[in-house]
């Protein structure tokens, strides 16, 4: 890979199941990163329980490249970081996804790659293999029960690199239908209460101007829709009809 | 449980393996979650594949609530929040992990109860479950490649409420009165429909599954508070007088 980095490359170090390779691509696929680096996996590669994990995320697993040993795969990387859940021996910054993913982009920006290492699924990273990255992960988790899976990991760092991007789709902002017109939401208003006086709702005009302002109150903070105010109004008209039609 | 809630509950609806209700407690436990209910499991509970996938998070399946059906296990809930894959049918206001997070930490710290609802593995939640949320969720992702199974959306939930201690507000605004419970709501639209049914507004058998959700739709849209939920029941009670005690 000798072309500008356009995102983080996922290093999986001896890999012992395909399986959780395949769910490592679906996770990493999840959130449109495609880089993924195989060193020594433990059974070889390619290895067929991987595509069936990766759920449709082949080309992760096509593209994926192999290496013999960690340093030939993080040659060409600026900054390493090192996920581990064991117990460190030698001392590495600890940073949290946040903190890693502000780095990876940052780094791009400069043309620089970062790489994400993930060790064997029992034994993690060797200290030769930990002393080959700039800093430690340290996912904020329950101290007292901490051990998260290799794809739960690839989830967490995906979902910050993905969602730290700039291009991420804005919020839906407000109801898709558009909010009511104050006109609308007046009619509605007024439709209520000349359905309500005659029934005897405002008990005094002492205390109708305190009835009226809870009433517009009520009605504005339901934030309707045109399609919703509609929907009221039918309501009240239903309701104060004389004729029931049963019994 | 009628203590005050001190974390969010996560509820699954219909889940059909045991293997991914024991993997969701995992998920959970990792971010020092433990309120887990379940609705009308497929299986039975307990069910013997949970314990071995949830890798000691036992205490997170001993203590789980089991419910018949979802309108009950949110009934003492404030604010609900649905996980769902599928299109959206009906309107609700789509929200990412960070903005739920801060939705829920505001409701806990007023002591309202906030729940993460997640589907059935296949079939997500139906209309009527979808109905009963507040808000859906929207997990940034691969537009093009974007499934994430039930226990990486609780890891990313979990995650996000774990390393949260934010007190940004959020951009739902709780009503200052405080929200009214599920139970409340319930009521206000049983209320509303045992007026609406002998007024002919359920126009034929057919119709009246969509006016049903449209109704529920339109009830928990309003995000009442408590008081508000009353002074829409008088507001009914007023509407279908039959006595007009005017002209």
């Amino acid at each position: 890979m000798k072309q500008a980095p356009t995102q983080p490359v996922f290093v999986l170090v001896r890999p012992q199941l395909g399986e959780n390779i395949g769910k490592a691509a679906r996770a990493m696929l999840n959130f449109s990163l495609d880089h993924m680096r195989i060193v020594a996996p433990r059974d070889g590669w390619p290895n067929p329980d991987a595509g069936p994990a990766a759920a449709g995320a082949d080309r992760v697993l096509d593209q994926a490249e192999l290496f013999d040993d960690l340093e030939s795969a993080v040659a060409d990387c600026h900054f390493v970081v090192a996920t581990t859940y064991r117990e460190q021996v030698m001392y590495k910054e600890a940073i949290t996804p946040v903190e890693v993913t502000r780095i990876a982009r940052n780094r791009l920006s400069r043309g620089e790659r970062t790489a994400y290492l993930f060790g064997a699924e029992r034994s993690g990273l060797t200290n030769d293999e930990m002393a080959l990255s700039d800093a430690t992960l340290r996912i904020p988790v329950n101290p007292e029960f901490g051990s998260i899976n290799l794809a739960q990991a690839v989830v967490l760092l995906g979902y910050e690199y993905f969602q730290s991007n700039d291009d991420t789709p804005p919020l839906i902002p407000g109801h898709p239908d558009g909010a009511a017109t104050k006109e609308a939401v007046q009619g509605l208003i007024d439709h209520l209460e000349g359905e309500l006086r005659p029934r005897g709702f405002f008990r005094s005009a002492d205390r109708e101007e305190t009835q009226h302002r809870m009433l517009i109150n009520l009605v504005e903070n339901a934030r309707m829709s045109p399609q919703e105010v509609q929907t009221w109004r039918g309501i009240v008209k239903t309701l104060t009809r004389q004729e029931r039609k049963d019994n």
